[in-house]
């Protein structure tokens, strides 16, 4: 299942390590190694589609229906100002990975996000310990 | 209906300009009227929430069929090699109408957007006629 040598699909597969924070059958929502602030998570499908125009209607709506959950989620955990969601499609608008993601960025006043060069990768064990803060805010549909 | 001094909702009661690409029920997108590229749309819920935390699951899901249909269109019409989609959610993330929107905008390759000061206010012939490009492209359901 996906594209062998996909970042996100290998993520699916297990095959490479996430901190995890959402699974459900279609979508997963994990912390970007790159975090332009603590929190900065993805929601993506698990099916791989390289932009959003070749995402059926019904995953887009699932999609973002993870996407308001996260979002909250996110906002409380790490005590967040504002949430930006952003989701780039084509090298043209900034986007680095050819699988389909959401970005969900945690905001403050008066801070501007760092630029690209300044971004530092996050150690594993960080993105699990925050990913562990944000788990208990996802709310759960009974 | 809706807040009696919302930019947004004055725009859904037709009590302010616009320039429409799309509409259904619940949902509009008109163009920016400071774009950051020619073809910037913002596709709004008619009804007013501040925030995508306040919409319900189903607007949501509905909200970005919409978005996705759009930013098709709006890529064709202007011929834009990438596409960004973002929403912000509070003034820390950069909201400015406390309405949710989404904006979809056109990209390129090799240039930056412009900063927030340099965007310059576009008149509503233009806007018109951009709209009128962009329409066309929409993808209606039989």
């Amino acid at each position: 299942m996906g594209e062998v040598s996909c970042i996100f699909c290998k993520i699916v597969r297990r095959q490479s390590p996430a901190s995890y924070v959402y699974e459900d059958e279609r979508v997963i929502a994990v912390l970007d190694i790159w975090p332009l602030n603590e929190g900065h998570t993805l929601v993506i499908p698990k099916r791989h589609y390289k932009t959003v125009y070749e995402v059926p209607d019904e995953e887009v709506a699932h999609l973002y229906k993870v996407v308001k959950k996260v979002a909250l989620a996110v906002k409380r955990a790490v005590g967040a100002e504002g949430i930006s969601i952003t989701q780039h499609n084509g090298k043209a608008a900034g986007q680095d990975v050819f699988h389909v993601h959401v970005h969900v960025i945690p905001r403050y006043e008066g801070q501007k996000l760092p630029k690209f060069e300044e971004i530092q990768e996050a150690s594993r064990e960080k993105l699990d310990y925050v990913a562990n803060k944000i788990k208990p805010y996802i709310r759960h549909e009974s």
